[in-house]
């Protein structure tokens, strides 16, 4: 077998992981290298699922690795003869996607009874309430809705248990019930959902009525515990909370009040893909919660739209123990939303005419959705790329 | 939808959870049922992995729904018309297998290129040494090692990179070198060996020889801290450690002491599947290393072989973070393997002459493994099938 060069001997690497402060340093600049070398020619999202980095972080790595020479300029981009050479170099040249093609690596795979299923629910989010994005919404693919309903079926939960959806802008409520309609087999013992928006809980009210579902709505701010007569009702919960580690404690929080008391009650927990740092947060909670976790699949839910809530994120299969407990017993006031909780500013470049604007807390526009709402001020134009977090003045 | 009863309007469910003492309470014993009307005729091993339950307690739980009509006498079992009947009552009923039919759910298959690294892998093992029962070995199938190393490829650490195995009776090491030699690419920079086992250790070198795979061995206790040349070296680890939340922090701390400094390195942990208070500490240890999972995949490993070892286990991928430090500063003295930690004794059964014995700490046998080897004091005979733990007196 022959030795590679160690990594820390190709500086490159190094610089352009100090450049955008890559929390995952050279191996993830590596990591991206390697994915731009398997699948050139590559969009930004494709690196980022298979690398796990977020869609910013890869585009700021992406921008550069094309200052240096190594990316091409062209979208979507391939690694230059330089770009190749390094790859070499490092020894990541290899044509091998290890993922399952059938499934895709996310361990469940849509049997073709349930494509009827899957092209409902697309006709019915095309009638839904958007996605708000000021409350971290981002609405995930009718795919991803009948896996979640697979994954539940998978846990056990599903036939004959009870569900709580503490959150159901992604319409899983609906998703349970045309699942259970293209099979033939009602699903549920009974369908809880929770949610803050008239607008979504009205929606799924209509839809259901069409589906003869019986779907227990409650029109709720999930800040504030549960209402009593949905404290411990349910066999399992599922959720999709705002992407911060509160975000995750206090959604949790009120899918455990929600949940029998007992052990091994399922919650399936979805959230986006995070530096190391964040991520660590977010298991510190799960187990302080209690909550051991029992699978966890990558990439599992793909998200509609674009910007950096976009693009894919995991599934956690949690289980309760003898110690779960809701750690948020009263109301919650704190930061919740990334909005609330991004301290910095990152810079985007405008794609039709290349000026670069800060976003964030304290900047011009709070958010991506802001700019693109107003529009570039340049050209008037957009998309709008995610570039380098801004340096802290 | 219609409206099933609550679970708990079933005492059998109750029953049968207490009577086996199950920490998954009423939802393992329907989780168990369900795999039973699904999978019939099914043995112990498949509910098993189905249910992500361990071995013992589906075989106690079996017991209880044979003694209770529900479950037949034949072997493999399925459910007497009783025990159906209780199923629809349950709204278990649903023939449909969400898990992905080409890699089982595995997220990872094995492409047919590597079908010859199978074979080549297990006739290596056909002439390796065996297992350690007593260290709480059990030798994973050459379909699994094959597996390893592509989960290596996915998580982008090969090739061009180098590993860390702490403890290698898998012999990942060799599937390291097979799975390159197959496809015709080096496929690590180093490959780091460290076990306590001569045995293992030599048998590693004669076959690495014959493969032109260059290892690097290190015979060592684990107990005590990695040895210096081994430390702060590799890009990434690899451990499967005795099943204990001691084992677990030991052996990640020792790949630890072994990885570059830095995070986003990963850590592939294999771990069998326990019950959901002992897999919270477990977690709670590799949260408190600073560790962070990244993808968990159920049912990953296979190992050969029966007993309460055999089975499945789970693939764990971690990260490091800024925060990752190593928690076994000095050299272990503690209790680390399973045969020191189990408190209570098991009862096994004689499949030939039925007759019961108690195994474990204090009973006439420390292991299943020790009654194996003196065969059933009754009839001379064998096999034995766990049933329930011994009541504490």
């Amino acid at each position: 077998m022959s030795a590679a060069s160690p990594n820390s001997d190709i500086p490159v690497l190094a610089e352009v992981a100090e450049a955008v402060r890559l929390q995952e340093g050279e191996m993830g600049v590596r990591a991206i290298l390697q994915a731009f070398r398997q699948l050139a020619p590559a969009p930004t999202r494709a690196i980022s699922r298979r690398t796990g980095l977020p869609l910013p972080i890869v585009a700021a790595v992406g921008n550069e690795l094309r200052s240096r020479g190594l990316l091409g300029q062209e979208r979507p981009s391939r690694l230059t003869p330089r770009g190749l050479a390094l790859a070499e170099e490092l020894g990541v040249e290899l044509n091998l996607d290890p993922d399952c093609y059938r499934c895709g690596g996310l361990e469940i795979a849509i049997p073709s009874v349930l494509n009827e299923a899957v092209e409902r629910l697309r006709r019915i989010m095309a009638g839904g309430p958007n996605a708000d994005v000021s409350l971290d919404q981002s609405l995930c693919t009718a795919e991803t809705k009948v896996r979640r309903v697979l994954a539940l079926i998978r846990a056990g939960v599903l036939p004959g248990g009870s569900v709580l959806l503490v959150g159901d802008d992604d319409l899983v409520s609906i998703a349970i019930g045309v699942v259970g309609d293209v099979l033939g087999v009602p699903l549920a013992s009974r369908v809880g959902v929770v949610d803050i928006s008239t607008d979504i809980l009205d929606y799924i009210a209509d839809t259901a009525s069409l589906l003869d579902l019986r779907v227990d709505l409650e029109q709720h701010d999930l800040r504030k515990p549960l209402p009593q007569r949905l404290r411990g009702q349910f066999d399992a919960g599922m959720t999709d909370p705002p992407y911060t580690a509160e975000g995750a404690r206090l959604f949790l929080s009120r899918v455990i009040e929600g949940l029998q008391p007992g052990a091994a009650r399922n919650i399936l927990f979805s959230f986006g893909a995070k530096g190391t740092e964040e991520m660590l947060e977010v298991q510190r909670e799960i187990v302080g919660l209690g909550l051991v976790t029992h699978g966890m699949i990558r990439n599992f839910n793909s998200y509609e739209g674009s910007g950096i809530l976009a693009g894919t994120g995991f599934l956690q299969q949690l289980l309760t123990t003898a110690s779960t407990a809701s750690l948020v017993e009263g109301s919650y006031e704190g930061p919740l939303y990334t909005r609330e909780k991004r301290s910095r500013q990152r810079e985007y470049e405008c794609v039709s005419c290349s000026e670069r604007f800060p976003v964030g807390a304290g900047a011009r526009w709070n958010s991506v959705a802001d700019l693109r709402a107003a529009g570039c001020p340049k050209c008037g134009g957009g998309p709008f790329r995610p570039l380098q977090l801004v340096a802290e003045s």
